[in-house]
């Protein structure tokens, strides 16, 4: 398939190409406990009022607010409210309960003194109020959260910690959510060897396997093997077109299909080929952009979405963050769209990387300046250095690489994992 | 433990505090592919140059750049230089090999022509070169990206998808690293009830410990359990004090205990008084914040770390986004700071919680806006509401939570897990 320049697609027609193949995903019914980075198929509604009773928030006193209206004064401590249990009688004016934080309100009272603001009183079973108080303080009422019938969580959410509280709340044990990805990954290459091979010369060490296994898993993504003697994640193959077919076949039981290396012009390049044999359509091969201009996106035989990626390693690495990214989350049931992009000021020029088309290039953000992010290159040798782009954390976007970005710029950078890491003093903790 | 106003520590003094203690867990050897968020606690140094050997970058024709400095111009097509594999002999002046990305440059030869830049000879075993070429173009020279004996990642690095990229392409199999934090879970409260429990009147479900365990897990901690009876992370008791005991000595096996519950001022507050009879000591109980004014921190009889949050989710919530993780950040190795914070221009106004004291607000950061990055609060109730903070992709700093923070206000935000989730166009994903 050729790709002279022409023929590129931009960056955002890539973008639109992906969203419009991507759909979610078949939907389960998981437990909640075990659904930690799930995103939910079904909305959580709620099967009753939360809080369900009125609920103390304060350790104190349960009054009538009435009461305390010409504080400083004294109450009668008339019991205990403790948390997990129910009063039933009412409290008399004039008179309180000592209350724990969680504790129902017992009937009746309509505040919570807080331990802080009292004394002890005039006798052991008085309290001395110090301060008056406004009907509810301190009272989360039945229901204020949500009602029983409003919408908890909508679909669309991704379970994280804070949402897994929300619905833990509401009681629910089993949550409907897609199915993850299964995503294949395949490289290929003569010249690339495994990860503790003894190098014969011209040989180098797969990085691509071990990289997009890992990158995978960052976008909530499950590894794909059907072949047990391929317990690391990925299958490596030379290039010959049988193994590369056998290897497709296989890795086309998956959701996702990626295979790295052998997209480019080369006598060798059997990629596109070996996929358009089993049935794929490329939806499009050759992206304006640098480095990643090789990559090419499909739909197999059975609606497996299938990517050809360069194979040198940070050409990989940019192009499964714009674009295979985007389509696990599709996948998982969140909206397929381009990775989100946060603004930081560039505080050292990035230099041209000879090439007019947009550049995405590693990159360091630091969130410690006052007042701003700042970004800035690290030092790398381009695509096949993936030991420069160990020291990024983000990806800053040149959009004409062959113009200088001075400092004080606000560039566009896509956040990888760990971008949020902490640094330290020195800035610099990747050596 | 009293803890009125006057005597509660400072954000950053809490912060300071907990710095002082933390020491990174003692060092394990793991397999480089297993290692997937792990920290470095020896750096990486390259065993060889990287790459190996001069590297062709690019499909095309390897030359002698002398030879093309007149293009257009043919040259004669001496056979093939294939990735993998090793030229032994010189290529003449006036001749090309084929070369693939990867391959080795051949002897002699010292640019590679990309097949772009080239047309069919006037035979078959003839290029026609388009354009001439520096030395040294398309090649990535030997240990330009490393020398052997350089490092390559340096002690400390956490090992996300890149890190693992650059570290495979040095061919090692081993990396030594910190133990990960075990973090076990202790919740509290007799009002408090097990996911699936039918609800009592005043009884309320346990949302803290699948929330904490899903924040342990975000954090990069392992989940502690002693207990099989308990496969679901974390441990509930009631508020009985011979109970508790037996919870945290079991718990004191883990490097982390969290608490949660049970450290305010009312009666039935034990976990104080239950961790200083097991040898406990407290580093500061009580901060000036909103929430999370009662949490504790302290180093328990063997130097764990131990926890005492407050019980309301969002409280705990905050408690751990502030402090917990810095001590796992810590105890991997990471530098044991603050969490990062990002700047956003607030999109809508933060009302005042009417609290002098600094606050932390469920928040949604937003990157969609050109040139900005935007935050608003979302709906929620207070500390009581985890349904509320499930809408949050941040927590909000509000400097003084009686001041009403104005559109427009630039403000530090500490991103939550998912907070560069793709949120649709609508915006409101959980609504």
């Amino acid at each position: 398939m050729p790709h002279d320049d022409r023929s590129l697609r931009t960056i955002e027609e890539a973008w639109r190409l992906i969203a419009a193949e991507v759909r979610p995903l078949a939907t389960e019914s998981v437990p909640l406990l075990r659904a930690h980075g799930d995103v939910l198929a079904e909305s959580i509604v709620a099967a009753m009022d939360l809080p369900p009773f009125d609920r103390a928030m304060m350790d104190g006193y349960a009054v009538h607010a009435a009461d305390v209206a010409a504080a400083p004064c004294e109450l009668h401590i008339a019991g205990d409210a403790p948390a997990g249990a129910v009063v039933e009688q009412a409290v008399q004016p004039g008179a309180c309960l000592r209350i724990n934080t969680g504790a129902p309100m017992p009937p009746g009272t309509d505040a919570v003194v807080p331990v802080e603001w009292t004394a002890p009183g005039s006798a052991a079973d008085h309290v001395r109020v110090e301060r008056s108080i406004t009907v509810g303080r301190h009272v989360a009422r039945r229901g204020e959260n949500r009602r029983c019938g409003q919408v908890v969580l909508a679909a669309g959410t991704r379970l994280h910690a804070a949402q897994i509280a929300a619905a833990a709340t509401t009681n629910v044990e089993t949550v409907t959510v897609h199915r993850r990805p299964r995503v294949a990954i395949v490289s290929t290459g003569d010249e690339v060897v495994e990860l503790g091979s003894a190098l014969r010369p011209g040989q180098i060490i797969d990085s691509n396997g071990p990289m997009l296994v890992a990158l995978t898993r960052e976008a909530g993504g499950r590894i794909f093997t059907d072949d047990d003697s391929q317990p690391r994640g990925w299958t490596h193959v030379r290039d010959e077109a049988e193994l590369l077919r056998e290897a497709l076949i296989r890795a086309l039981r998956a959701d996702v299909v990626i295979a790295v290396g052998g997209m480019s012009k080369g006598t060798l390049d059997l990629v596109p080929d070996a996929f358009e044999r089993l049935g794929a359509r490329w939806v499009f091969h050759g992206v304006a952009m640098r480095p990643g201009k090789p990559v090419a996106y499909g739909v197999g035989p059975d609606g497996q979405h299938i990517f050809g990626l360069p194979g040198n390693p940070v050409s990989s690495l940019v192009c499964f963050v714009l674009f295979v990214q985007m389509v696990i989350d599709g996948l998982q049931g969140l909206p397929a769209t381009p990775p989100e992009r946060i603004l930081a000021t560039a505080a050292e020029p990035f230099l041209p990387v000879r090439d007019p088309r947009p550049a995405y290039v590693p990159a360091r953000l630091d969130f410690r300046s006052p007042g701003r992010q700042t970004i800035r290159p690290v030092p790398w040798r381009g695509s096949g250095d993936p030991i420069g782009a160990g020291r990024a954390n983000a990806l800053a976007h040149q959009p004409k690489g062959d113009v200088e970005i001075p400092v004080g710029t606000l560039l566009e950078a896509i956040p990888l994992a760990g971008a949020f890491d902490p640094v330290g003093d020195d800035r610099t903790p990747t050596g």
